[in-house]
């Protein structure tokens, strides 16, 4: 299987940056992971959230293939434990799902057109975090999924 | 009001420290805030989980004082959307609360002591995150919270 992590909004630098590439190279070991970014919408600034939302929904939507297994990262999705996100991981490699793509929206979230269309949501936390930081948070967790499955010792540092 | 966030064990170099210094700077602006280290247990590493819970709850204990209002970080806790926790906070400063002191527990939580003594726990999220990560979640958390109370526009980078 195949997992990928689609955002929308380059990463900003500093350290969310470095924790994507630390666990994106220490998910490497278990499974062909990789973020795809989605280019910021151009001159962005100059319009309204819902017309940005709109904008970058489009650009979602050309960046999924008909096989893909869509995930919505979103506050309003199912909340997991740690573990029961492990076993969803381990029950969409046991359906022989070839792709399994999380999808993180921009700043304002997704547009009602993408939330329609997909309708498997994830929610790591009922707390609102910015969509730079879930990025941090997703691939945490989709670390610590695999150190479960496994059993493997959880390393911190 | 202060705010205090006490923690277990000295924070890891490169994205949680980059992390928890930049938001500990920002919350400057709105209030009194710190990080307080209780130093790594020494020999930790030959004791079992359950001895080095409880040394590090003698130690969290000696850091704590009467007037302290105790809330631990801790997945079973309640969980809050971030404009409830805003709101919960806005009720502390409210209720003249001098010292406000949030604890995030060692590398296996807390020991049972603490927290038949104090009960009022937050989860962040269902998911279990490392304690060096929480520090990062919390601390964004409580930004984000006074940037709400302030109804000021969140500074994503």
């Amino acid at each position: 299987m195949n997992i990928k992590l689609l955002v929308v909004g380059k990463t900003v630098k500093g350290f969310v940056s470095e924790a994507t590439e630390e666990y994106t190279k220490r998910l490497k070991h278990y499974i062909n992971f990789k973020i795809e970014v989605i280019q910021d919408v151009k001159n962005a600034s100059s319009l309204s959230s819902s017309q940005l939302k709109e904008k970058e929904s489009e650009l979602i939507l050309k960046h999924i293939s008909e096989e893909d297994y869509i995930i919505l990262l979103d506050e309003k999705g199912k909340e997991f434990s740690s573990k029961e996100f492990a076993s969803f991981i381990q029950q969409k490699m046991n359906q022989s799902i070839k792709s399994l793509v999380f999808i993180v929206g921009g700043a304002f979230g997704f547009d009602e057109k993408i939330k329609q269309k997909y309708t498997n949501k994830i929610s790591i936390s009922r707390m609102t975090f910015s969509h730079q930081m879930i990025r941090v948070l997703f691939i945490e967790q989709l670390y610590r999924a695999f150190t479960i499955l496994k059993n493997e010792p959880y390393h911190n540092e």
